[in-house]
């Protein structure tokens, strides 16, 4: 996200007070809640879905996504980029290739 | 995120061909899935926590978020710029500051 | 479930002093954290999953139900009975018969 | 629970023609989806929450457990009890007394 979005949603967060309440394990509880809000919207039909509805869910799991970054002094390009290495090197294109199998029985 | 770290994680997808099992319901339940391997990491404590694996399952939450706004043709900085408005109005500083309370108890 | 196998959940969990973990918060994050993993078994597939790890992670699922009910003293049939009082109130047959509308918008 | 809860959940389940949504992976999310509504009785606080807010969503929880049972012909009693078995071999009592360790690393 651009830093001026960012900045919006710390801003929104400390302009309430609210950083009292983003505890490590309640920011988790919080995105696995909003993920579960955007999972409703496929919960019947995997075709059919509200796309307005869908865009809203996925922006609340990014804003707690974000809050949990700053609450634990976070970048995202910083862990991102760690992760790729390692799915990366347990992923080989060669054996992934086309295959939805998990990496420890690939 | 820096675009060279979209970048990254498209042509993860891309070499891997893996496009074809990223439907948004998919995705919704991966991201589900990460987000708690996420919570896991708090299951018995809130304050006892392994932090470079909670970097990595938060990580992980962040990449299928990606997937799934590549795969709706969405922009994080516009879907959550107009949920931030909505946020905005939903929760009015002077009734929100420092309350926990959902914005239909406010 | 037989008055056996909830007894036998029990001494599994005093036998270990387990019972100090089992607060209502932990409790809830564990059974979205099995739900999670039952969740897994259909993650890339609706179709094509593994019967013998859905079985396991189901049961998983309702274990930790039972240590929820134990741990707020309560029991499945009267909250399932009550909350089925409100169920049959919410979706009524004429209007739900063969509807996977939500009931707020029947 | 006892039989005649059983036959009341299959029967509202019926008498709405619903058993067509409930695919095992549909029922999935929606044991997820509930797990998640009753992990937001706790989202702020694990001590304050709820009592009649909790015993909804976690009966709903076990509502959505048998529907499961029932679509693919399960028996709660016997599936629990061969996950006991495994997880009582798995936590031998004089190594996991008092400890919230996973198997794993005990």
């Amino acid at each position: 996200m651009r830093p001026e979005t960012i900045d919006r949603i710390r801003k929104f967060t400390e302009d309430r007070n609210w950083d009292q309440f983003h505890s490590p394990a309640n920011l988790a509880k919080s995105i696995s809640i909003e993920a579960n809000e955007l999972l409703e919207c496929f919960q019947w039909s995997d075709e059919v879905y509200d796309f307005e509805h869908v865009k809203e869910e996925l922006a609340d799991v990014i804003v707690y996504c974000q809050n949990m970054l700053d609450e634990l002094g976070l970048d995202a390009d910083e862990i991102v980029n760690e992760k790729m290495d390692k799915n990366e090197a347990k992923y080989p294109v060669e054996k992934a290739k086309g295959s939805a199998v998990k990496y420890d029985k690939l």
